[in-house]
């Protein structure tokens, strides 16, 4: 986009994918796979969305889970610069013997500054059930006024 | 937003947070936490969004949910001026000794009409699992063109 | 919109509700209820989705799952030209007395170009359990730059 584009409007967008389990005790939930990366503001590496164009963000993300293997409590934090934000909270009496795959989802929209940083923790296993069964999305609903 | 700054686009958007457990036996569902609220559009207190910028809404909400203690059969339905329009109907016939919790999300888009109203309804117990479990979200994704 | 409607920013927007049970064997969700359609690219009867202005949409589902009677293996992928972009993937162990009725959400981001093609695809039973419960949405978050 250059200043002469009248039309452009700004634009931020990211959806990733995590194709492998994520098996640290605790911390970030990197992603393997970067299908969208508007202004390459996400780091699949660390996780960590770090927002250039400031105003309102949507951002929703979905986990598969899978038992037995999984953990069958885990937690799945969304936090912007280290507050919790948006939690999913899991937990089963699910028998030893008992098989299930399933699908969580959670959203939430967020008023970012330059430079905030947002990014999925968690605590426990979770694993894809396919290549296409967690994903992360986040995207500029409104960028701030100019002149405010 | 002033008349004179053309670069500024209208915008509505809100997400609130229910932190304390649904408990009436029918009614609105209300927002203990209001987090974004551009426009003063949302009633906390009444649950009730109201539409100022007519176009089209994007809304999304999860509860949580917490076996034994919720309603194993339980209902949270978003309505715009009285019609239903997305629902969350769920039942379980756990085991009294079972106990979980799980996360459930809809989404849904909506013409909305300067006063139209959206609000959730519920009609059992559910309970947020942490302070950021149960979220209920909207935003403007195009208004209506000015002259038609 | 017309070309001397400088305000107007272009826009695309479906919301389609499945109403009768998925029962086919294998093949594209279709919906008997569509609510918004902006521009008429949605075609319910086939499900599919063609994308008229290039650029970023979101797409967001809801499916409902209801035992006994779904299918307690199902499959639901959001597809785009042929090729799996995010899925749902439910498999459950629940015995043959247990009954529930649960829901599922997914989301993606997109990046289509004119002609694009984008629907759903399942491979088993799944059911409404109220008419609001199984829900697509699509829409645009940002088209591409007029002259890039």
């Amino acid at each position: 986009m250059d200043g002469t584009d009248s039309t452009a409007e700004p634009g931020s967008a990211f959806s990733v994918r995590k194709t492998a389990a994520f098996t640290v005790t605790t911390g970030s939930v990197t992603f393997e796979e970067e299908d969208i990366d508007v202004g390459s503001e996400f780091n699949p590496a660390t996780g960590i969305f770090t927002c250039v164009i400031p105003g309102l963000y949507y951002f929703s993300f979905t986990i598969s889970h899978i038992l037995p293997g999984d953990s069958p409590l885990l937690t799945v934090i969304l936090i912007q610069d280290g507050t919790p934000k948006a939690t999913l909270a899991l937990t089963t009496s699910a028998a030893s013997t008992d098989s299930s795959s399933t699908a969580y989802s959670q959203s939430v929209i967020l008023d970012l500054a330059v430079g905030s940083e947002v990014n999925l923790i968690s605590d426990a296993k979770f694993s894809p059930t396919t290549t296409n069964s967690i994903i992360f999305n986040g995207y500029l609903i409104k960028a701030d006024d100019p002149e405010s």
